[in-house]
């Protein structure tokens, strides 16, 4: 079954809406943010865990699943779902930005892109096509377009010419990608320049996809000229399809980008913060590392249900942290994927109750200030 | 509330019993085998997930909690339980094979043990006193007395020395153990000495302790020696006290044990087996790292009731292993406690229905043939 996608209520103060997208695995509501399970697992936690923490969809990424256990391995196993025990919706990366991100380790081409491995230095091709065959492998919920994203900052002229190829191998996407069960999503690049933003909006939309990413944001550039992009582009996207802003994922910009009318979002930075040793609490973040936290025995949150909160204290999260115990990160992973999981469901009850300005003013007082 | 230790069953062909711990935090069935939580935690899991395996007690060690978080740091927690989330019975060795591995960092004398940490460098003094201070701080429900483990091999005059040593040592434990709900254990020493340990036995038997730990067994010796030193020992210790093999935890030692009279055993190894990606199964330990099981999508056993078992296979292991991904060791972990819990549940059962002998000869038809 392909991606079904409703808007179910729009708040009449913002760009905000509250959605549903029907997948092959399962009702996704959104907002929504999606934790990164890169190579198969969110790290640390198993899909048990995920499922009580109220996570809906993940996302997992092509390129490392490619190069390790394989694609093949994958299709073998039954599919993504099977392999990693995850019978939810899935989300896949088309590789490209893991590729681009490689710097001199890869050569683009209007073909595609050759690079080598960060894994063992083999030399490796990978073009819309191919792209398409791997996610078709995988068999993820929904599929990623192969793009190209433009570093921050980039010359204008560097930056129209990447989107312009960008929409060539979106059509070489939508040619190669034959798989019913799977959406897949073309994505919007741009960089900064609001015209080359609408103009690639506007192409890739004459290509109907059931839905669209926004690509090459908070790649550097201050948050306030993404939120900028957004409201220049977002009213010239179509309403009926939901809009997934890409590798954004930090407290305030999940506020500000519903605000700003978009639908889905996934980030490495909530879980990565926590093997860190970072919280993420109402009062802001919060280093459990510390040694003020050796005698607090008091939980991460009070307010929070999470297993780490209801269970054990700061004192000794911080203990384990201190002493490389693997359940240290294990916790803070649950507890972060648990705040934002909460923080995604105010904010659809604040949808339906029609006050996100309200909720998102106050929420801001606290995460706008860390920016 | 003291221990209390009733033997339900024996066995009528060899030393074995069925018997039931009872302590401040909740019955033991014996034999048992104690997961080691050295830092306050069993590696990689949580206390939830141990409960779910069927583990009724688990060890963790005064010499990394005195340094690391600190026995005053556990003890304004609330204790160990408290501290680490586990509400079932702990045992909490003295401290002293820790210290006395530290070689050239410690130096013995009648008084204690000067050591350097581990982890920082600084001096440390531990006495017996001194160990019962951590331990009834710690407020495990078994403690064991601080006592000298004589390496293998080592002469004989200098194990009567460290053996006299360690008898000195319990009788002071003894005087400074004043805690009502904790029980203090005396630890038998005389290395491979079947007459030194026998006088060892009886000195402490003296003392009238409530439980008698076996120490410095498996520590190089070859399996066979062992055996026959508890051959010779476990006859003379008092039926009426739970006797604990130290340090000894592989399947084929756990049944030998057993056969021998032990009712409780511990050690690290399935454990670090399991972070070193060995599986422990029926057809013996399997390295599931090898490539042969990267398109392996059967589960590391097939009947196995483990979490890891019933919902993954051993490529999508094999893949998180390779990948360093925390899961793989949490899952390799589950399976290796969940093995020798059910191990342990079967001895106990052979041993109620009076067939551990026949029991014991087809597994170690397996396991016997790895030593």
């Amino acid at each position: 079954m392909p991606l079904n996608f409703q808007v179910l209520t729009e708040s009449s103060t913002t760009r905000a809406r509250l959605g549903r997208v029907e997948t092959s695995h399962g009702v996704i509501e959104t907002p929504v943010f999606m934790p990164v399970g890169t190579q198969a697992t969110v790290k640390t936690t198993t899909p048990h865990e995920l499922e009580e923490l109220g996570v809906e969809i993940i996302l997992s990424n092509t390129y490392h699943l490619y190069l390790r256990p394989g694609n093949d391995v994958v299709a073998e196993a039954g599919g993504l779902h099977r392999f990693m025990g995850w019978n939810h919706p899935i989300l896949t990366d088309s590789g490209g930005f893991q590729v681009f991100s490689l710097g001199p380790l890869r050569t683009i081409s209007e073909e595609g892109v050759q690079f080598r491995s960060h894994l063992d230095g083999s030399k490796h091709f990978i073009s819309p096509e191919r792209s398409m065959e791997i996610q078709m492998d995988l068999g993820a919920d929904i599929v990623m377009a192969f793009d190209e994203c433009a570093p921050y900052p980039a010359e204008r002229g560097y930056v129209q010419k990447s989107k312009d190829l960008t929409t060539r191998w979106a059509k070489r996407c939508q040619k190669a990608h034959i798989r019913d069960d799977q959406s897949l999503f073309g994505i919007v690049q741009g960089g900064m320049y609001k015209d080359l933003r609408r103009e690639s909006a506007l192409e890739l939309m004459d290509l109907d996809f059931p839905g669209y990413g926004i690509g090459g944001l908070s790649v550097g550039e201050p948050k306030e000229l993404m939120y900028e992009v957004l409201e220049d582009l977002v009213p010239i996207m179509p309403n009926h399809k939901p809009r997934y802003l890409m590798g954004v994922g930090s407290p305030d910009c999940l506020v500000e980008g519903v605000l700003r009318g978009v639908d889905m979002f996934d980030c490495v930075w909530p879980t990565r913060l926590a093997r860190h040793g970072m919280v993420i609490t109402r009062q802001g973040n919060m280093a459990i590392r510390n040694l003020p936290f050796a005698r607090d025995f008091t939980p991460i949150e009070e307010d929070c249900g999470c297993y780490a909160c209801q269970n054990f204290s700061r004192g000794y999260i911080r203990h384990l942290l201190k002493a490389n115990e693997v359940l240290g990160i294990r916790l803070t992973t649950i507890h972060n994927i648990a705040f934002l999981t909460r923080l995604m469901q105010e904010i659809r009850q604040a949808i339906v109750a029609d006050r996100l300005l309200e909720y998102s003013r106050d929420f801001l007082k606290i995460f706008g200030a860390e920016k």
